[in-house]
């Protein structure tokens, strides 16, 4: 945690004054081993980052005055659309996407997501919503991705994704591919990266309808958790 | 496991027909649910891939017909230094750098590791191994790395990371640094990412005096098993 977000409901003084329990007072206590009068980096939730001095602290409570001051750091202009991965690679690729600056993610299904994947406790609203909380505090951030959950592939791709890509460098990650992921892109992208095992045929003409690319990154075949990293530091 | 890494003991024939029995068993019948007569994908440690069709498969072992006629990916010209983290963190930065081509990783006692993740599980000869037999799986590989444990900060940089670092460049990474992380650079590196918390500035000074220049990916902290694979896909 390298910044306590903040909500609104936190405040006792707005603006000024907050007092947590919790998740973040253990965190605070224990990992941070803070002590009253401690400066701690913060943040609220959708606005400014900046520093809270810690003015009560005990087994309860912590309280804070905060200092507001700071934008938090810039987005990455990419919508990421993303099979479902299993849930326990889910959780951990959306602390990772999150915390790199993505601010657009399409959980997809595919013809070779298991469909049990969509029953799992990971894709509830509150473990997303858990998950995005610590890929922001990791990164110092404090701007919530939007987190879209498309449970039919073909309604999606068909109605949704043409008008998604406008104006956007579409591009699918592939390690069939033969066109290397290209580096340093100067516009947004919407970048597809597909289940264990691949994209079928039918869901590779779909993307390429709307006019995605294939783009590899060599040979390997990384993990979902490994390769959104590598593509997005590629492509930014 | 995309490859099914094969071992000299693995075979019963030398060169031509192995028998697995254990976790590659499992994986086969649970995972890849494959039958007699299918192909699997499989390679040699140290060695080439290439193709094994199953001839045998039930309870207690698999057996296949081996056949190895391809290098595995090629190499990254990099030596990562990795301040030790927490022991999941080791683990899963491990399968993540294996699987990106990382061949030589040394593991650093710094200021800010804790002394009790030198007593973990996670630095013991067979668990390194584990993890870095699932990450050449991963990515298809075949090519060990070698992991170097160095308990002591000064003596390594003192003794080996001059000679370490001859003809390589050598790079910090830091997220209070003003120097963007170079792009595709043309050759070598040695490259340091130190503990949560980051370096000490007796650290900094160091590998600076070693001729290593600090380098950021943007304002972002980033987990360690994110950043490595952001920064390796932006250096190569």
């Amino acid at each position: 945690m390298n910044l306590i977000l903040l909500f609104e409901d936190d405040f006792l003084v707005e603006g000024q004054r907050v007092r947590l329990t919790g998740r973040r007072l253990e965190h605070v206590r224990k990992v941070h081993r803070a002590e009253l009068g401690d400066q701690l980096c913060v943040g609220l939730e959708g606005g400014a980052i900046g520093t809270g001095r810690i003015t009560r602290l005990c087994d309860r409570a912590l309280e804070m005055d905060v200092s507001l001051d700071r934008p938090p750091p810039a987005a990455l202009p990419v919508t990421l659309i993303l099979a479902l991965p299993r849930p326990i690679v889910l959780r951990r690729t959306l602390i990772a996407a999150t915390s790199m600056g993505v601010k657009r993610i399409v959980l997809l299904n595919a013809n070779r997501v298991e469909k049990s994947y969509w029953q799992s406790s990971a894709v509830q609203d509150a473990s997303i919503e858990d998950q995005i909380v610590l890929g922001l505090e990791q990164a110092r951030d404090t701007m919530m991705p939007e987190v879209i959950l498309r449970t039919r592939f073909r309604p999606f791709v068909e109605d949704e994704l043409p008008s998604l890509v406008v104006g956007s460098l579409g591009l699918v990650a592939d390690p069939d591919s033969a066109t290397p992921c290209p580096r340093a892109v100067d516009r947004p992208v919407v970048l597809a990266v597909g289940p264990e095992g691949g994209w079928i045929d039918f869901e590779r003409e779909r993307f390429a309808a709307c006019g995605f690319e294939d783009v590899e990154l060599g040979d390997r075949i990384l993990r979902v958790e490994t390769a959104i990293p590598a593509l997005l530091s590629r492509l930014f």
